[in-house]
C-alpha cells in the first residue's frame, strides 16, 4: 500500500501496467481473471491493480500465477457507468480509475487499461496525464475485423469528441499512422477520410478541407491518403486506417458490432434447426471455431487513447477475462515499443510542419 | 412512345409503375430480368419503362411474361454513377430518370423505380415531383434486418442530406412513423433517435433540442418514443425506426453491408476450409439457405424518399434482378396501400400541430 512499487513487480525485465479493476460490468473477480490469463501468457508482465484493497488481495490469492507479481493499490470509490464526465473531473480523486490513471502520470506503470465509462475515463485520462503538445483532441482508436493481410484496419476517433473540425482530423490521421505503423508493423499506411460517397463533391465543407489538409501532409508524414471512403471500406482492404469525428465513429461501429451480433445468432439459430443441421454443426465444429475466433470482439478488446502523455487502454465495458487480457496484451505491446514516446515526436514534428499551413478560419466551425 | 400509356397497360386492375433501365451497374438487360419476376409474381402489375427505346423493346420481347404489360418510353439521356446533382439539376431534362420521375407527376404511374445515382435521383425528384407541403428536407428510408418480430427495422435519413436540424429529425420521425406504420401494419411504432449514448446528456446539442421536440409531439403523432438509441439498435429490437441526420445514417449503414458481406466471406471460407467442413455444409444447406435469405440485402433492396409528392423508390445501383424485383414490390405495396396521400395527410395535420411550437432558433444551426 505503499506510493512505490515492491521489487518483485519492477525487477528490470518486466513491464509493469496499471490495472483498474474496478468499473467493468462483471466485478474485479473478472479482471484478476484476465491478469492471471495475461501473467501466464507472459512473464514479463507485472501489474499495479487499483481498488478495494481487501477484496483485491482475496482475489488475487487465488491466483498462483499473480503470486509477486501483482502490487495493490486500495481506493474505496469507484467510477459508475452513470457516472457523468464532468462530475468525475471534479470528484473523481481517489477512485481506481483516477489512481490508476496516477500510476502512469507518475512514471510507475508503462500503461493503464480500465473497463469503466468512457467518458469518465477521457476526462480523467486529459486531468491527470494532460494532453501531447499540439494536440487539440485526443482521439480513441479502435481494430476492426477487415479483409486486409493484418487481419484489421484501425478507426479514429470513435467517440473521444463528438466533434472535430479540419485540423482535429488531420491530428487523427497523423496518431492513427504512427499507432497503425506501431501496432501493425506497416512502414506506409494507407489513410481514408469517411464520408457518404468516395467523390470529391460529397460531405461536409469541414471534410473536404480535411480532405485538403491531410492530402498536403501525405508525403512529409509518410502515408498515402487515399481520400475519401465510405463506411462498407472500414471492413474492407482499400485502406489501413479511417479518419472520422468521433460521433459517425461510435455510431458506425456499433453499427457494425450490432449487425455482427445479430448474424452470430441468426447462425446459432441456423445451426439448431434440425437435427441435420445440428449434424452439421458438428462436422464444421472446427471451420465454425476459427471463424467465431476471426471475429470475436473480444480479441480486438481494446480501444487506445492517442493524443495523451502516457498510453490508456479502453477496455469493453462488458470485457470477460479473455477480453481484459487482450487489452493488457495492447497496453505491453505498445509500452515495450515505446510507442508514447514515438507518438509524441511524431506529433511535435508535424506541429512544426502544419504551423505555417494553418487555416485561421477553422475557428468558425466550432461544430461539426 | 406517346404520352399515354396504353389501354392494356392501365386497365383498371392494374398498378402501374414507371421504371428507369438505365444507371444501374448490370445495364438494362438485369433490369427487364427483374420486370419479368415481378410480372409473373403479380398479375396486377404493369411497367412504364424509360430508355433507349430499341434496345429495350428487343430485351422486352425476349420475355413472354411481359407481354402488353410494358410501354416504353423513348429517352437516349443517361444519368451516370458520376454525375454531379448539381449538373443534373441543369441538364436532366431527356434522360431516362427525368422521363421515369415525370411519369409519377403526370399520374401516369403511382410510383418510381431506380437504381441510378442516388444524388442525382433526388434532385430530380425534388425538381418534378416537389417537395411535399411543411417538408423542409426529404429523406430517404431503408429497411434493416433486425431482431424484431417484423424482421426489419426502418431507418432515416440514410443519405439524401448530409445536414439535418432538429426540426428536420422530427420530421423524419413523423415521415418514417408513417411508413412503418404502412410496410409493416405497426399501428405505435417505437421510435429511437441516434446517438453515442442512451443518457440525456450526451451528443450534439441539435440532438438534445430534437429530443425534446420528438419526444412533445409522441402522444399525438401516436408514436412511442424511446429516446436516444446507439448504432448497435439498427438490427436490434428495441425499436421499430431509428431516426439520423443523412450522413449517419449512410455511414451507419454502409459500415453494416460491409461487415456482414466480410462474414458473408468469412462463413464460405471457412465451410470451403476442409473435407469435412464441405460435407457439413452440404448438411447445414437448408439452414444456411434459410440464413443467407434473412440476411439477403436484396431482398430488402429499396430505399424509399420521403416528404415527395409522390413515391421514389431507389433500388441499389449494383442490384440483379431479385434486387430490382423487391424494389418494384415495395413501390407496388405502397401505391397499393396509398401511401402517398396518407403520408400528406400526416405531415399536414402535423404541420399545423408544431407551428405554433416552432423554435426560431433553429436558423442558428445550419450544418448537422
Amino acid at each position: 500500500m505503499t506510493g512505490k512499487p515492491d521489487q518483485s513487480v519492477t525487477k528490470s525485465d518486466r513491464i509493469v501496467i496499471s490495472v483498474d479493476a474496478m468499473g467493468g460490468d462483471a466485478g474485479p473477480a473478472v479482471v484478476v481473471a484476465g491478469l492471471a490469463m495475461s501473467a501466464k501468457k507472459n512473464p514479463q508482465l507485472g501489474f499495479l491493480l487499483h481498488g478495494p484493497a481487501e477484496e483485491l488481495a482475496q482475489l488475487v490469492a487465488k491466483r498462483r500465477i499473480l503470486d509477486g507479481r501483482v502490487e495493490i493499490r486500495d481506493s474505496q470509490k469507484v467510477v459508475t457507468m452513470d457516472d457523468k464526465p464532468s462530475q468525475v473531473m471534479r470528484n473523481g480523486k481517489g477512485t481506481s480509475m483516477w489512481s490508476t490513471l496516477d500510476a502512469v502520470n507518475k512514471g510507475e506503470a508503462a500503461g493503464a487499461v480500465s473497463c469503466g465509462n468512457t467518458g469518465a475515463l477521457m476526462a480523467l485520462s486529459m486531468l491527470r496525464l494532460r494532453k501531447m503538445p499540439g494536440v487539440n483532441r485526443p482521439a480513441i482508436a479502435i481494430l476492426w475485423p477487415s479483409r486486409n493481410p493484418q487481419g484489421f484496419n484501425v478507426m479514429l476517433d470513435v467517440g473521444a469528441d463528438v466533434r472535430a473540425d479540419a485540423q482535429d482530423l488531420l491530428q487523427y490521421a497523423l496518431m492513427g499512422t504512427s499507432y497503425v505503423r506501431n501496432s501493425m508493423n506497416i512502414r506506409r499506411p494507407r489513410v481514408g477520410l469517411l464520408n457518404v460517397g468516395t467523390e470529391a463533391h460529397k460531405g461536409h465543407a469541414e471534410l473536404k478541407e480535411a480532405h485538403t489538409l491531410i492530402a498536403a501532409q501525405a508525403e512529409k508524414a509518410d502515408y498515402e491518403f487515399v481520400g475519401f471512403v465510405e463506411g462498407s471500406d472500414i471492413p474492407g482492404d482499400a485502406v489501413d486506417l479511417i479518419v472520422t469525428d468521433g460521433f459517425t465513429g461510435n455510431v458506425a461501429i456499433k453499427t457494425g458490432e450490432g449487425t455482427a451480433s445479430m448474424l452470430r445468432t441468426t447462425l446459432r439459430e441456423a445451426f439448431e434447426y434440425s437435427v441435420l443441421s445440428r449434424i452439421a454443426a458438428i462436422l464444421a465444429y472446427t471451420s465454425l471455431s476459427r471463424l467465431a475466433k476471426r471475429i470475436d470482439p473480444r480479441r480486438v478488446n481494446g480501444g487506445v487513447f492517442l493524443g495523451l502523455n502516457g498510453t490508456v487502454v479502453k477496455s469493453h465495458g462488458g470485457a470477460d477475462a479473455t477480453g481484459i487480457s487482450a487489452a493488457v496484451k495492447l497496453a505491453f505491446l505498445l509500452a515495450e515499443q515505446g510507442f508514447a514516446e514515438k507518438l509524441a515526436a511524431r506529433v511535435a514534428s508535424v506541429v512544426e510542419l502544419t504551423q505555417n499551413d494553418a487555416d485561421p478560419q477553422d475557428a468558425e466551425h466550432p461544430t461539426k
